[in-house]
């Protein structure tokens, strides 16, 4: 017997809302599924309009297997418009919204939401970011491995040591990352700054001299826009480096944080003196970095550099000090002056926490998903979350997260933004400032494989750091270890374990960037239990099932295909190119059986579809 | 075996805070609760601090009964400081905070909270509302049932029947709310208008002549305050009445949203024509009602007539046209220009929804909670929810709310709110716009114990809608059932179950004057199960328990008292009069037995205190 409460689904993709980004004034149709034979008398849409509840009683259009569809209309009159479902059951009456089904008539702040006045980029649908650290990535004319003093592959090295990382030698791999598949470029920063991340920035608007100047980004940007790639660039904004003229100068001192007398009159973020933290009271701050049509913000998305992405650095401590928290009205500012300038240009923050109230329509239009994805998924593989990592106690517990609590962290941040921002979100599970997966203890190809499929899966954009296609090295301690040098000889002629991984992620990018199912359909958990995760994503016809286990044992998982109107798929390798065993269980539904350490993803037929009318 | 996962427990009560409402440079001192012998090595105290992570280890300062007790302290330094605190436990590290356990990194928004820039009333605390329609309360001089016309007692009555409520009324009654112990009024609107309701208002600035005009409201108010009682009027300033001078005078008219055509050129609230809604992008608007120092809302503030709240009509729709979505700005300039004008202010706004983003400190200082208390209240015994009974249909829904939903959906609302909040909720089941509970198909005597004794367990302000507590009569469909006269002459001789309801509102209205645990002491439910909630309140030494079975058979539930440091009472009568056997389960614990429909609330001696020091 089905449980009809498991059956009721809706979001804010197109599968269920025909206009996802709605005119003021627009007639969207909104549409949920359930079982065909629940015990519902009737069906409701529920509204606020202008604060006052609007219900419309939804009609049944269509069923799709063991599934009924319902739809009703509404019009778009305000720029932000929730609503939720309403049932009339026999044991009592049922709401549902982004929290599920519930009893009780819920929080209004996990209702689905249709925003007027936002578009997200146009690009996020068809995207899978790769992220260069620029100073280890490729240098412009020899590999690394060509300079003898690089001799980094053996062992430990020097935090500062100078690789000869170049824009000209990312330009020279394009047609590496081409043939990777991926199609946009996020590249840690490169303004003039000593060191060799260059978040101490000393000039924002040149690009440092070491790694080629201005003109070999407008020659980087050209040459990605001419295969059809995009480019984002990483700035913080909320500090410079102690080399910065503007500090340097007694006139333009007072565009930092005098306050903080400790550390040298002025306050260093994280209380690092060297990194000057600038004053957004001061309104000349504000003209220089993002008002001015000349300013630091805009300057970059003009020709002939053309960027088409802003990735701000330390976004969660940005206009915070203590009394004066500008925060919210800062990045309404910001991100209002860079879609001024260039509709459609992404905005991605660094932010490890909750930051749904960044992700509301006025602000960001994805934080570096750490909250969704890196920090439940590393965790799923008994890494450390990294805020815990500061302690020593909590550094040393490497329970695994169950996949309980991998999901219900997942849906802690999707069911409280707009479904718009669902396919916005940076996924990764590595970066700059993390040690790789890969090379964390006890990690293996099998559960890695099991890894990067879940980045693919959840809804957004996923990112792959540079060299994790090739499991680089670099060791598991901070983010030191996230920077090794990129071994362009060992790309010469991949074998084993390696080459499976790249293979690996070549299919899952072209999929990716393929797959309507995957670019901005439906999601969906099918299972989250112990150490296996399944999830569903769908979209039209297009139905792909993921399951991942990081379980020791072999699995036999019962997957309740029937609430995504699918069917189990046929006898034959899945999409990654292995081969499993589906079994049926006493009620007819699908079993999954799993070896230890599987990773599957299987396309599955989706069930009849008849229309009502 | 005790579950360490259901021990741990803080709130934002003077029991876990030492400085709840602190300053800013105040230090803070933070306490948390879990089983002493749970198998946890360390916990610790998370906070934000500029948006950076900051842990400090807690230290177990005492154990009462089988609970251990640990602190920490942290500085405070932002208008808003965010907490929770996180347990390295034997089997992996779990998080805790306003929304429960979660092994998972929980979201942001249900945080503990501590507020350095808002301070709540001063008497929240201290306060049982009784809230009075005027047209219906008293008259003057005689009894309603002194006219012969009023004949309302036999059967129906017209909406606009005038029966001659003024004023003068309350005030004479003033030695009968003192019987009945309440000393805070919540009068609906007084202000010149020609309805009974009075919300078709004609004149901002002056009293009704019918109800005494404003020399009655200024000896009310002064016989109100000499009697140490509070006094919040009633005012809808989103909209007027149509006879308003503004709205009559050509000048004037623009004060009006003019873009409704088919209205006769103007919006009208909810649609209804003669209710005229003001156009708050008018600055002159602004002006009259709240800035200027003799604005409408400074007004009444100020002596004669010295009022202590405000209580907005219709704030869900305040400020919201379409396009123009004000509600934000609006509610925070008109709460700051009131606590301008008289700091410690009640501030209670109508909102029937989820309205915890107007409870954060800039905004409201409670909603009339027909979220968190009325709907699941009155769902709990079977009343369909108000906005329900506008579709047929849902109508018709009399399934009964079960325990698990009503906990769920009280916690919906308090988890969202800072702690502060806790004690400010103007929670009521009954009021002018609704049918009282107990004249409801279905209840009874005994059921309605019960929910009276569950409104003074809900954290914050009980308000009793006049004659509730002599089961007033009026039916069951419509407003118009909620507004009969009051009936003085049974008043003089109550017997039975009329005289048993009005002895338990004293009771409860006491008690909870005099008890520090329902003053603002923590709050737990102990049991939501089926038809049975167990709600335990308690402050420093003080421990109530409080047990409602709408059950119909007898029920033998456990209590696991142990959460809150507590032990079984002893045998004898309980604070309400009556007489429940307890039992011990094979562990020890503690089991009542409930008749049916039963409704209990127990003083409970506090387990062993013990200093680790």
């Amino acid at each position: 017997m089905r449980n009809w409460k498991e059956s009721v689904f809706s979001d804010g993709t197109a599968n269920f809302v025909n206009r996802p980004a709605p005119d003021l004034g627009d007639e969207v149709r909104i549409r949920v599924q359930l079982l065909s034979d629940a015990p519902v008398r009737k069906v409701f849409l529920r509204t606020l309009r202008n604060g006052t509840q609007v219900l419309f009683e939804m009609r049944r259009t269509e069923t799709v297997g063991e599934l009924a569809v319902y739809q009703a209309a509404l019009t778009v009159t305000q720029p932000v418009t929730k609503y939720r479902f309403i049932f009339a059951a026999e044991d009592g009456i049922y709401y549902y919204n982004q929290q599920g089904l519930t009893r009780y008539f819920p929080e209004g702040s996990r209702d689905f939401t249709l925003l007027a006045d936002y578009r997200r980029p146009a690009f996020v649908e068809n995207t899978v970011f790769y992220q260069i650290f620029p100073e280890r990535f490729s240098t412009g004319d020899t590999d690394f491995e060509d300079d003898p003093d690089n001799d980094l592959f053996l062992g430990e090295y020097p935090f500062y040591r100078w690789y000869g990382g170049r824009l000209e030698g990312v330009r020279r791999r394009i047609p590496y990352l081409k043939a990777l598949g991926v199609n946009a470029i996020y590249l840690n920063p490169i303004f003039t700054a000593p060191s060799t991340h260059k978040y101490d920035c000393a000039d924002y608007f040149h690009v440092d001299a070491d790694f080629g100047g201005d003109e070999a980004l407008a020659a980087l940007s050209a040459e990605l826009h001419e295969n059809g790639m995009k480019l984002m660039l990483d700035i913080s904004i909320n500090h410079t480096g102690r080399k910065h003229e503007w500090f340097k100068s007694d006139e333009l001192r007072d565009r930092f944080y005098l306050h903080d007398k400790e550390n040298g009159g002025h306050l260093g973020w994280a209380g690092v003196p060297s990194l000057p933290v600038l004053d957004y009271t001061n309104a000349a701050v504000r003209e220089i970095v993002y008002r001015a049509p000349d300013s630091v913000l805009r300057k970059w998305l003009q020709p002939p550099f053309s960027i088409d992405g802003w990735r701000f650095d330390v976004a969660d401590v940005f206009g915070r000090h203590d009394e004066v928290q500008l925060a919210d009205e800062l990045w309404r500012e910001v991100c209002g002056a860079i879609r001024e300038e260039k509709p459609g240009t992404l905005i991605v923050a660094e932010d490890w926490g909750d930051c749904c109230a960044y992700e509301q329509g006025d602000a960001w239009d994805t934080a570096m998903n750490y909250y969704g994805c890196a920090r439940p998924l590393r965790e799923f593989y008994g890494v450390p979350d990294l805020f815990n990592m500061r302690d020593f106690t909590l550094r040393d517990m490497t329970k695994k997260l169950p996949a309980e609590a991998f999901a219900e962290q997942v849906m802690a941040h999707l069911s409280r933004i707009p479904g718009v921002f669902h396919a916005n979100q940076f996924n990764l599970f590595d970066s700059h400032d993390i040690p790789r997966l890969h090379n964390m203890p006890g990690m293996d190809t099998e559960l890695y494989r099991g890894a990067v499929l879940l980045l693919f899966l959840l809804p957004g954009m996923p990112s792959v750091y540079y060299g994790d296609e090739v499991l680089i090295g670099g060791g598991s301690v901070g983010d030191v270890s996230a920077r090794w040098p990129m071994p362009w000889r060992e790309l010469d002629a991949l074998t084993g374990e390696k080459k499976e991984i790249f293979e690996l992620y070549r299919t899952l990018i072209r999929l990716r960037l393929e797959s309507p199912a995957l670019k901005d359909g439906s999601f969906l958990f099918l299972c989250a239990k112990d150490r296996v995760i399944s999830i569903a994503r769908f979209s039209g016809g297009e139905i792909l099932v993921g399951v991942v286990s990081a379980s020791e044992k072999e699995e036999k998982i019962p997957l309740p295909l029937w609430r995504i109107g699918a069917e189990a798929p046929e006898d034959g390798p899945d999409l990654l190119g292995r081969t499993f065993v589906w079994k049926t269980d006493a009620d007819g539904g699908a079993v999954i059986c799993l070896p230890p350490r599987a990773a599957a993803l299987f396309r599955c037929p989706a069930a009849k579809r008849r229309s009502c009318d």
